[in-house]
């Protein structure tokens, strides 16, 4: 059913070798997919109308490989991005699959642990130089405990923010473009992880040497984990200027992390995440972080998951559209307020201060007044549902 | 049973007018206790040991009461805490009880009612100086959403900021030594709160015209409202020199706003947050944020749940003393990494980060070893039961 | 915009007193909204296209009113009820508000409190005989525990056991054709409730002397509280022949009781809910257990809030034949596995299960084949979003 | 540091092989353990004080392997558990692991997975009885969906119903003294399972052609997952003589299933079940199913987390009998209630009915009298602590 939805290269969708090529494990359950090699990967991404492929320096390059394959690998990784007209928009590293960080690589409480970290992830910065990557996506999965007994959370945030600092020099001084983007999460696979929201990780940002070289990735199924509101974590993140990347999925509340297929859950939240960053005129990667049922072969990993999720964003997009032009959606949006809340409060001085508090305010304020949300929700939730376009 | 456990006014506890005062009603319940005076409450405070009492403007003084009225109540109950011995050490305004704040305050679209609430905080501030308060917390209760059809987030955080710089600018101006501390709630009575989290609210400060004036408020119930770990939030809050005030209670993960008896719930949270404060040398008021059951009478409220609060978190700092002080406990956290983390990363240079690259840290690592972190829980554990003491 | 999707009597749409006349208060906040008679809240929900009406006792009757106030109030409302066309298709007793029952009701420890819940239980059965209500809905709101230190749940359930067996012997003796639909809810008000889910309720209703007096109502809020399935709940019940009455509304996942809008959230598991009522045929009320957000005016609450939780109603329903009768779709599910699992398997007999043993049944499954969940899926959220019909 | 909370086989301990002998994977990262013979675990099991082991059938025998090999392990580890001085008080089927269960065991769509479901399982209760374990587990951790669109629940649970009475039969016909004991989960690996709480497998067992063979094995984590309380969970199943096994570990709310060391969370919890476990006389072994966190190593796996869970226990069980047997407590439970509620309401007779209906119960009951729940929970609390002993 090739229309208006199926995906080109300029709505620069991506997705990460790990997703499309998960193979299907998980905790109480075997693989049920072969491995695929990433240039096959690659290929298959290019055919169903991807833009871009990111990776982990460990989804390309075994752990501990020596520098000659490594280099051999690489080169004819970034061989099959180009004939298949790809690009690479993101690369990260991967702190927590060994076991050598099972207890945290940042925050480490080894010294030791914490250097094999930044050594790591200083070669998938070079990594990333060669694959001309502009953004580093850092996910801190093992930085966290399963017991306070014997962490004081302000050491653990301490060692985060040098480890930061570190790794901006290193990027000054290799004299890359390169922005880095912190991922949070709230738990899994640690009991409580440091920094665990969105709203976590600006805060984190502010105290670093670099903040301009720091901005957020902010993820749809880790912030439901916590029960909160996506798109108002990417609006704080606007706002803030630090959108620096995006991971788009589905997650059915707090529980284990599902990084459904994008449009799987919680039409309403994605509905809202897409219009705010279309009306931000976001140019980022629009990147899926999620994997296929593990019930799924590897032909409707890419003709049904991938795929959907990128008919659903363009769907919802298009939506959107609607959303931020029709007269009729305008207008109900206007009574329910969104107008009125782009009109300043004035700064401060004697005088206002003295005005508003000598005018009797309240007075002038219709408090029987419905404030229309129920109607303006009503009409989105019908342009959702197709059944008012 | 008057022991050890039983609190002084050198422990620094306090409670709000709201909480002691509580009535006992809830969405599906009414009242069950009757209404009592703010100078009876202070009185009984004083006599089951509390240091301070802390109130909302319209606990005192009825929402739109005349002048003389208000400076007569004012009076009185001055009166009524230096007699009972009592200190107020913090005030906040109710921003979110009359219908006018129904779609919220300071993030209101309509900025009759912005300006209103402005001039009704500003009030609360000249309240706090009389009652010479030296902390000032603002909960936006209704700064948030039940859709977000009609609201952009990036606005809302707009019009929240330039509130909180015109109200710190007030406080200059009137030459005040007050402090703010914001506190963060996911959601209730809203569908989603914006700044949903501690670390959401230590962000928004990094934004202000004025950061030094405004720390935090950290709820032990509501970070458990996101299944976020309390612990972690507070010294998140105390690494930013921003912890200042904290309302404990005790709550039984995501569901309602449950503001239980401190110690009622997550024994292991309260331990590690007690632990905490007593470590960091927190001066600010030990505050109880939480209400006796409806199903109980004004004797129990003070016999039982007041008095409860204030135990538990004096039987807590007992064992924190121990937990710092014992050779036993430190020497097994000691093994668990807890002073290896105090070990910093050396800052980035050229020759510090080849020497990160050269040396094959993995291969000096015993990733066999553990980490010994079931040992040192499991010792807290026995602790907290009064099995290891 | 009067449509296709505008409802009719036909419909079966019901509402609660309660619900399109709740007048906005919450937990932190005062009412919004006046007050309205139960006659005006009839008539306009006749206006609005609903079907039927429903009510607690304490809905129409003030606690505590005299016999001829009270018959005075019931004719008045039946008059109001059959001059606006509309039925009472259930009612319900109030066994929450009042302070007395601020421990429980039928599983209060007091006896005293257990008989007055009886009393009233029977005076509000003896209303639903006038009203000619078939449905006798229980929801026990204040069946529950804060703290278990007092209470053994075995006795609570014996106790709430005794209470349903005195009143189904009551309707037996009264020769009414009442049936009783408990209604479960895992917390709030109390800290736990006795029965938390549809599945705990269907358990206890087998443990009863009547049980084919006694089904269910389940409520979609409620379960998603537990973060459950609604539809598997509502599966669950029709398979058990339980399925006595339904409250349909919508809620974010675990936190306090929302009652949004039909429709609200979640749109896929309203979607999976309606498409299996309508395939089951379910013949009972389509219930709207919900209130308009606090913001809202009178107006609205009609316009907007119950005429949107049923034309949601309606545009999933339209969208369910679809689903269910499309070869499209019909196709894709049989594919992944819809009708093959309406294959029995075999019951046990010595040579069937020599049978299955002997076979390699292993051996003659493709494990390869993908099960093609991902595009029943995907073709299903195009049906929800108006993109694939 | 032995003393009177060291185990003796006495207590009735028990672990699953794949607890203690968890490798330490997860969802994100790779093993960090040896794997380690059964014999081996059996071994170090009696050393620290365990009275019984337990086990999937791939736990000991890999999938697949032939009827040789099969009794060659099970003999080794027969004679390793009886010179151990061990005994095997349960055993269970594992239809989670292989790729041929992906989409469900007892409730695939494939009739042919449904059958090899079944003669899996009948090969497991074989091992069941030579091992002489009196119950056989059944979790069915494939038993759900991700996506409803190609599954109604209805169908699947007919199908569960049809594989547990064709089990009941093969158990009759073989004339073993099996019991079986279902575990319920609500979500994890599936993002819905069928029967996700402990009450709907009660419910579901009450659809069963031989109820009286079946019960529950309710577990700690799973119940907390779906924010419930586990001891009205073993309240209701003990209520319904349905305790047939307990699972006991501990979990931090809702999220990933954490399966942490038996004490770790919610010791007021832990508490409460262990209270009513000895209350009732509960004769079951006292089973562990959880696992050590993943940075620790073998010997912390028992001398800690073994142990830990252990000692957790007993302290607790040891705190329960003052609770059940101190007059302080039990006059404080008593004002509170307790005893109470084990007076029993009357059966329904028309002069009951009348005498109820006549008497003003309300007016004589004191509203205003607390129930005094806030002062005997404190008291729990301060037990709990070690305060009050």
């Amino acid at each position: 059913m090739p229309d208006q939805f199926d995906p080109t290269p300029d709505d620069r969708f991506s997705f990460g070798l790990w997703t499309v090529g998960h193979r299907g494990h998980d905790p109480f359950g075997a693989p049920t997919r072969p491995p695929i090699e990433p240039e096959e990967i690659t290929a298959r991404l290019a055919e169903v109308g991807a833009w871009g492929v990111a990776l982990h320096d460990e989804d390309l390059i075994p752990y501990g490989a020596e520098r000659q394959e490594r280099d051999r690998i690489v080169k004819r990784f970034r061989d099959a991005v180009r004939s298949a007209g790809l690009v690479v928009p993101m690369t990260t590293v991967n702190l927590f699959t060994q076991p050598v960080f099972r207890d945290g690589a940042f925050t480490a409480a080894d010294p030791a642990v914490r250097r094999h970290a930044l050594a790591k992830t200083m070669a998938a910065i070079e990594l990333a130089a060669e694959l001309e990557a502009p953004v580093f996506v850092l996910w801190g999965g093992r930085e966290g405990i399963e017991s306070g007994a014997a962490r004081d959370p302000r050491l653990a945030l301490e060692r985060y923010r040098e480890a930061l600092d570190f790794l901006c020099e290193f990027v000054r001084s290799q004299q890359l473009e390169l922005r880095f983007a912190l991922e949070a999460k709230p738990n899994e696979p640690r009991g409580h992880l440091y920094l665990p929201t969105t709203g976590h990780m600006l805060h984190f940002i502010s105290t670093l040497a670099h903040p301009e070289m720091v901005g957020v990735n902010p993820e749809m199924a880790h912030e439901a984990m916590a029960g909160l509101s996506f798109h108002q974590a990417v609006g704080q993140a606007l706002w803030a200027g630090k959108l620096f990347h995006i991971d788009l999925n589905a997650q059915y509340g707090p529980r284990y992390d599902q990084d459904f297929r994008f449009g799987a859950e919680d039409l309403k939240e994605a509905f809202l995440t897409v219009a705010l960053l279309e009306r931000a005129g976001y140019q980022g990667a629009r990147h899926f972080d999620c994997r296929a049922y593990r019930s799924e072969d590897d032909a409707d990993v890419y003709a049904s998951f991938a795929l959907g999720c990128m008919r659903n964003y363009k769907i919802l997009a298009s939506k959107a559209r609607v959303f931020d032009g029709d007269p009729e959606f305008l207008e109900a949006r206007r009574e329910a307020g969104a107008e009125q809340l782009s009109e300043p409060t004035p700064p401060y001085s004697q005088q206002e201060a003295d005005r508003i508090r000598a005018a009797d305010h309240a007075a002038g304020i219709d408090v029987g007044r419905g404030r229309r949300h129920e109607r303006a929700d009503q009409l989105m939730v019908e342009l959702i549902l197709g059944a008012a376009e």
